[in-house]
């Protein structure tokens, strides 16, 4: 267990932060000495996308999910961060606006926030550290640019599907069939595929009523992964 | 004009790409020795989407779009890059596909292809130019995360009224109108908010009737720029 910092002050360590891993051990401690740390309830929010606020926030423990809300108050979800990762960069390095809120999920949080300046000097100052975080970005990008192919040439079911796709890819193998555990929340894929609740309701009914999809107590089991993939081909048309 | 290097085997000069400025004229033009340069006429592709290719393309001359397709062939265009400018830089850096094709506009364009190994060489040892190609992915990031959110939120018209906006604010003003010039081709329009031709020229025509438009011989313009923020805010819902 790290030490709270709100509690005693103290600082906790950055050795488990993937980007700072090129760092000796006592460079990641004088990062750790330049950080705010605090701990975040479940659900509490950690960057407020209308915030004037620039720092860059490593994730020492728990995991997030980087999100925003349209102006009838549906949530889209961009992405979920693992511990180890960092999240709030872009604003660290360009000095713009917060391009979405962040929130803690699960148990909660540990976040240490370095401000934007010793953060930048840190990426210029250690090339493979900025390498990193120009593949951060890539990955980032291609993820935003496939979901706006999604979003432009997918309807919703095919959205869905494509979800439920991407999630069963990330789940252990049986067979055929691959295995979805924890059983994900109706709300959490439709704020994904920027659809409703009730439509991914429907689209899960229709693919357990065609034998795709069955859900156990405990996890939810794509009974058949490559007629899945065929089916997400289809629609999407890549070579 | 810059010698043609398919005619003569020579290079041309790379003294204008705002990447390269931090370097010095000596160290551009080493870096422009290691490129292929090749001139494009209009519409020639010069990335393609499914080729496994790597380099990064700088835009010497002309101006390119960054475009893919759907399933049915339907055009979803991204960005459009001036002079100056690069491209393909993600596959440069990550070595991964790439994420959508690039074609040459207008009159043609002459570019400089930098093989993925150099590239990243400069990037990682200059941090002025790694920093700068921070910053660009930043924008394109941020660009696509604002899109998304259009897409998951907003209808059809909303989004061409958007990007009816955005032409406008970079348009000329004219007390409270903005002036569009050149006047916009409803198909780029539809490629960019990922919607229909038919769309846009419906939308089009009611902002025409509801004297929001005009179409004049040479350009578009939007006769109350402020109106037709308001429209897009109303929707957007951003504070």
């Amino acid at each position: 267990m790290l030490p709270d910092p709100q509690a005693g002050g103290q600082t906790g360590s950055l050795e488990h932060i993937a980007l700072l891993r090129p760092l000796s051990a006592e460079q990641r401690a004088a990062v750790a000495r330049q950080c705010r740390w605090r701990r975040f309830a479940s659900d509490e929010q950690i960057i407020d996308h209308w915030a004037d606020t620039q720092d860059v926030a490593f994730i020492v423990e728990g995991r997030v999910r980087v999100l925003s809300h349209s102006a009838g108050g549906r949530e889209i979800s961009f992405t979920d961060i693992d511990a180890g990762e960092l999240v709030g960069e872009m604003s660290a390095l360009d000095g713009r606006p917060r391009s979405a809120s962040v929130v803690a999920l699960g148990e909660g949080a540990l976040l240490a926030f370095l401000p934007a300046r010793p953060f930048r000097d840190l990426v210029s100052g250690h090339p493979e550290l900025g390498l990193a975080v120009m593949l951060r970005l890539c990955d980032k990008l291609r993820g935003a640019t496939d979901r706006i192919m999604d979003l432009s040439t997918l309807g919703a079911n095919n959205r869905v599907h494509a979800e439920l796709l991407r999630l069963a890819r990330r789940g252990r193998r049986q067979g055929a069939a691959a295995i979805i555990a924890p059983i994900p929340v109706h709300s959490d894929i439709a704020a994904r595929v920027s659809t409703t609740r009730e439509t991914v309701a429907r689209v899960m009914s229709d693919l357990t009523r065609d034998g795709l999809l069955q859900r156990r107590a405990d996890a939810l089991v794509v009974c058949d992964l490559q007629e899945l993939e065929r089916l997400v081909a289809e629609v999407r048309g890549a070579p």
